[in-house]
């Protein structure tokens, strides 16, 4: 019942540790590479620059938690309202345009994660007139 | 190097086919409950009625393709320029308002899943000043 993902690539960014991480996304922030792995290169085909992706992630340096990570204080924020990378399943999210389309890599800017983080998806992004409300 | 989802609860959807199953989002489609598990209950603590939230889930009865979904056409697009469930890790993303939050279930408004779907995370949903560009 609870089934295995396949890495389809790399990120690669300027950061080797935690602490060099930025905290959150940084639309100026520095070039980062999705090395997409060559048995699913044919896979961006039809993704172009301009086009804003959604990219999923492994946080796999997380410690993974099973429910804990909140439990020291009940009126404290539960993973679900947070976007630490301390819940059930460390996956990461991000949407952001591309940047340059080379080859079976996607160049995207600012991501927030370290070098060489595990690739799971790529999405096109829809639903942007209504989908996402301005609070 | 492969590492294993944990589900965290189940979506509750009118939808019992994929043929019954809409392509897409439905702003104003029926309420589904999504269902947390009792072990990650206290992770919704902090979610609220109105906030918008990033919902992953495991598109657990698509076929799961291996780079081969778009082999057949060399013009056509690959799965990552395609939201198709047919992917090498089948999760689907939506963004959706808190309907409701009753005791560890939080309703949406019309999701596009089979009835059971597994649940895999739920984010707080920011960024959306900066992060998402209208094209």
């Amino acid at each position: 019942m609870s089934p295995n993902l396949n890495f389809i690539g790399q990120i690669r960014t300027p950061y080797n540790s935690i602490q060099e991480c930025p905290s959150n996304i940084q639309f100026d922030g520095p070039v980062c590479d999705l090395d997409i792995n060559e048995e699913y290169a044919n896979e961006i085909r039809g993704l172009n620059e301009g086009d804003h992706i959604l990219i999923l992630y492994w946080l796999g340096r997380a410690e993974v938690s099973n429910g804990a990570a909140s439990s020291l204080d009940e009126n404290s924020p539960g993973a679900f309202a947070l976007r630490t990378p301390i819940r059930p399943n460390p996956i990461g999210v991000a949407v952001l345009p591309i940047e340059e389309v080379n080859g079976k890599t996607l160049s995207v800017k600012g991501l927030d994660c370290l070098d060489k983080t595990e690739l799971i998806d790529i999405k096109p992004v829809i639903y942007l007139e209504t989908g996402f409300s301005k609070k």
